[in-house]
């Protein structure tokens, strides 16, 4: 590892710009943007992919690769990615840093702690909860039903236990009702911090979100609540983006990690920002397949925070076009044309969808030591056939070296391509009418059903100044439907709206489809049970 | 602010020791005491106070201030302070970083997240919390009796509503039972990190905490739920004490803050026994009074560490020694000279107790500008008749000069006088004797009673073999009885023992008397409405 401050001076950040956190992490100021406003911004490239399967497609992995791949070729890079969160690590999951030589470093602080930024988080969210609890118990003058608090508790760990809970029992101890706990990165300041602009803009938000109703129906803010200023006092480090470094020194912007799900999943404004001032291409990610993660980043993110995506990458891996083909997981590592032929669909559609929103778009085939050369061949073949092009990745093994073609057809693509991006919806659009373009535009399905809750809810919303919101969709992201077991292209499908909730800080309407959960179970073996210190001190078992 | 580096080399730590936390703050790596191992120690001197008043008698500021004024007559020294928590600080409290000329700096980082020590014993506590509910769901193979869970939550933050909650609600949550959060600094893993001498010895008392019975009564620890390696790996950092400054420049190890009430209420020995081979006199704090902050100090810390202390301050005020001699808050300012001289019988009591420890003693008076001349001068006649050495220290208007005197009659003491510490009790008394001991020596009652719970529990824990421990005393520490209101120096009273609680892996049997409570609530109006971020992007309204 270089020490953070010389890959900051290798991109020209100047020493007073970097607060350090340890010798290989550090803190951009927010004055940095600024200083910088003037400079033009480089190229915003979106590494995105097909539907998850469990055999792991390499998103994460494959934006570092590129990153590193890019500079390898010359063209000053950046990556702009998404923190880890504690609960995953110790779960099931592990980390979420890349790996072997397309990793971020150092990769086990990264996981851990990092620079505390979900722990600011979940105490900003924990003083509010406090906050409106002792608003009620000590006279309640704003009137709030107490069986109709909104907001809930937030831990950054994987517990059950926590998710339905009951608070205030015995003498003394407030007000009994209903609560829970959902994951740090679950929580709408996760998803405010990453959508702000600035400091004054972190505060208005967090002023904005609701959290309650009155007896009379009338909805409470935080801003009432009296909780904003400490808030955002507790997020004013939170807010600056880290700045850590690729195996290969190339400098990633790791900054904010909100649900893929509740939330929508991307990296920080500020930091995506601050990046395309310093590089002539960024490259960042998004959470899920690009039926979810691509749709949020061009809907709500570049939306709100008006910026304009150059180019995509979609990532696919022949066992995960095999698994969408048909195959069960254990078969995954044998040959299969057919299945190959038949998942080449869901990818196909990634594509067209892609497309739809303007962007230029190319294929990263992620690549495993056991792919068969024909199974890869191919997928070559099927993409020049969609006139896209296609590369292999071979940035696990190889690091930057491995992408380098990729790299090069980029880059390429950059500059024969304009973006002609636009968003999917305009704002205007009435709120059931935007979730009938996502459904029949990028899921393919037939249309909605909603509950009637969710009529009643949307109406009360369009009614309280709310319809102008983009929907930040919350579905299942291993099919395009809202049934995780409809693998490739499904079809003729209508997607049941359970329930939609709003998010008036993070400025979206969340469309609930399905049973989302908001905080993970730990599984049979917890991860937590082989991490370790070795003998020398060092963290093992988490990776 | 000198940049931290500039103020470790002041006291011969090399960079390479040091991991920067900003340009301001810094951890020591657990290699530098290793490799100071040869050196000998400097001397430990305790700053302790009377029973503490609503008035605040200025302990952490005069203990801050006295390593100023030792370094200013030329004595190396540096403080050894605890962490503040986030919970006072947006409660009643505000800030714990000492004020004006005799403070530590960055004051609000210190109090916001410092260095996420706090936010890793939370991490820490939880996981085990969340690993404990994930075995009892996943087929429970120790068949743990989910009614009979010792382990709660923690959070940093004060919650009444969080007291007593039920968790495991709804469908697939796991199993229904009583739970509930305390304050992180009332966390057992707060005091297990206080208490460990290094990584490996953490490792082994986390091991240790009992943490629910069996259905067939057995004890299970946290060894048994195999979350201790990921616990370890999550604190790893937090272990590593904290480097900071005074307004002066004095260096500051500020590690550890567990509660002083089921808690022993001291900073780290780790951070203690690092300062101890880098100055001539290290400075340290205890919480609350001499009756319970100096008792646990010489019996668990001292005791458990093999630490030697060489001398102690005793700090009181004009107003506290008034308010103990029975005036009434709002009364405080104006001179009374029969209530100072009541109230010198409860800093008697104090001297007296600290030198059955061995230990010499002095008397810092904490001089507040409404002080009339004759109450000083009142006062240090009456130490004088006591036989002890009494000086003004004016170090929250003068910083260290304000307490010369102070210092270098500390300085003609340690010389003159030679310590002859030794705990209250030995190890081998049983449970009963040594709450005994405590309760007829220090705070002067007649006697013990206790309920037939606390006989119970007594017993059970003898049998299993925990007879040795000392004992943890949870009492008020507005009193030396069990009674808020005995102001002074009360006689002729019993404290009641409602329950003991075993600290395994600190290594001590809490003993409760009165209501303890672990979690605190917010005031009507939370000193989080008035903290907030200014123009300038500082915190303003923390202190």
């Amino acid at each position: 590892m270089k020490p953070i401050l010389e890959v900051a001076e290798s991109f020209g950040i100047a020493e007073k710009y970097l607060d350090m956190y340890g010798r290989y992490k550090g803190k951009l100021d927010l004055s940095l943007r600024q200083d910088l406003e003037k400079r033009p911004d480089g190229k915003l490239v979106l590494v995105t992919a097909m539907n998850p399967t469990p055999a792991g497609e390499g998103k994460t992995l494959t934006t570092i690769g590129l990153a590193q791949s890019l500079n390898a070729i010359g063209v000053p890079t950046i990556a702009a990615l998404r923190e880890p969160s504690l609960g995953p690590c110790f779960g099931m999951k592990g980390g979420a840093t890349g790996s072997n030589k397309a990793q971020l470093m150092p990769s086990e602080d990264i996981n851990l702690h990092f620079t505390g930024d979900l722990h600011a988080i979940t105490s900003a969210h924990n003083l509010l909860a406090a906050m409106i609890d002792n608003h009620i118990f000590q006279g309640n003058a704003l009137q709030i039903d107490a069986n109709r608090i909104l907001w809930k508790r937030a831990m950054d760990m994987n517990d059950r236990s926590l998710r339905q809970i009951v608070v205030g029992l015995g003498e003394g101890n407030g007000n009994v009702h209903e609560s829970g706990f959902m994951i740090t990165t679950a929580s709408e300041v996760m998803a405010v911090l990453c959508l702000s602009e600035n400091r004054q803009d972190l505060r208005e938000r967090l002023g904005r979100m609701v959290v309650a109703f009155t007896m009379s129906d009338e909805a409470v803010t935080a801003e009432q609540i009296g909780a904003v200023d400490a808030m955002t006092v507790l997020l004013k480090e939170a807010l600056k983006p880290n700045l850590v470094q690729t195996a290969e020194g190339t400098p990633a912007i790791v900054h904010g990690g909100p649900f893929a799900n509740i939330a929508h999943g991307c990296s920080s404004v500020i930091g995506t920002k601050t990046a395309l001032k310093l590089a002539d291409i960024v490259v960042t990610e998004a959470g899920f397949g690009a039926d979810l993660g691509a749709e949020k980043f061009f809907d709500i993110k570049c939306r709100q925070a008006g910026l304009k995506p150059d180019a995509a990458v979609l990532v696919v891996t022949v066992k995960a076009l095999k698994y969408n083909g048909g195959v069960v997981k254990t078969e995954l590592d044998r040959p299969n044309m057919e299945a190959l032929q038949k998942g080449m669909l869901n990818a196909a559609r990634h594509l067209e969808n892609i497309r739809k929103f303007g962007v230029p778009v190319m294929v990263a085939i992620n690549h495993f030591a056991n792919d068969a050369e024909e199974e890869v061949s191919f997928i070559m073949e099927e993409c020049r056939q969609l006139g896209v092009q296609a590369e292999i990745s071979d940035v696990w093994a190889n690091g930057g070296r491995g992408g380098e073609q990729m790299a090069k057809t980029l880059r390429d693509m950059l500059q024969r391509e304009d973006s002609c991006f636009s968003p999917l919806y305009p704002d205007g659009l009435d709120i059931k009418a935007k979730i009938e373009i996502i459904v029949k535009e990028i899921y393919r399905g037939d249309g909605i059903k909603l509950t009637l809750k969710a009529e009643t809810k949307i109406r009360d919303l369009e009614h309280q100044g709310f319809g102008h919101l983009p929907v930040c969709m919350a579905k299942t992201p291993y099919s395009f439907s809202d049934q995780g077991k409809l693998l490739g292209a499904p079809q003729d499908f209508t997607v049941q709206v359970r329930d939609v909730t709003l998010s008036a800080g993070a400025g979206f309407v969340v469309v609930h489809t399905g049973n989302v959960v908001t905080m993970p179970g730990l599984p049979e073996v917890p991860a937590a049970e082989r991490i370790h210190l070795n003998e020398q001190g060092e963290v093992a078992g988490l990776l």
